[in-house]
């Protein structure tokens, strides 16, 4: 019997008991695991977008929902909002150094989504 | 005037209306902008789990919550489950090739946070 072939026991009480899923990637996983926030980071990483032109690239997302995603990633450090007072008055943000640390792990991620999860539509140039 | 200070207009219309996120990142932040499915890729990456000990490893999930994201993740080819008749009878999940082929992105999400997102807790050996 190959023991390789059971299941692992990941948090046995006693020694073990240590095991539990890593702080890192529980902290990774509590922005990534909130509908939108992937896709917030990722329109932004090639460089600051205006708030209605980030609406526009994701489809679906309601200004609302834009909006706490955007405040949620400020106060975590990943995005700073700039006002252009210009007329016209307008509001940009943009991904601070640790947001676009986050390229590599985004682009990894894409990687296996084109090899893994992509189902072709076939509809249309998009 | 240098205008990569500017923000990009993700989506003009006309030419560039394409410019909406990409089909992959959308597909993968499908899954994983739900709550605990990223942590339950990363604790079945090192081999099957039991349900119970899955749930141990992931402070804080319902029974619900992690059945749902189980039958979300099998929905989606990445993850499989075992029944293991005995006595006793349990049941234990594992990762597709599909599933495991998402390891370099998740180390990816690792180092990132580890460098950007960790505050230390000082808390216990854990």
């Amino acid at each position: 019997m190959e023991s390789g072939r059971y299941p692992v026991r990941m948090a046995r009480h006693g020694g073990d008991a240590c095991k539990t899923v890593g702080a890192g990637i529980t902290r990774v996983f509590e922005l990534l695991g909130k509908r939108w926030t992937g896709l917030v980071i990722s329109v932004l990483m090639p460089g600051p977008v205006y708030f209605a032109d980030l609406r526009r690239a994701i489809p679906g997302i309601s200004e609302r929902m834009l909006s706490d995603r955007l405040g949620e990633l400020t106060a975590a450090g990943l995005v700073i909002r700039e006002v252009d007072e210009g007329p016209p008055l307008r509001v940009s943000y943009r991904l601070t150094e640790a947001g676009t640390a986050m390229d590599p792990a985004l682009k990894e991620l894409q990687v296996w989504a084109e090899s893994y999860l992509i189902t072709p539509t076939g509809d249309g140039p998009c």
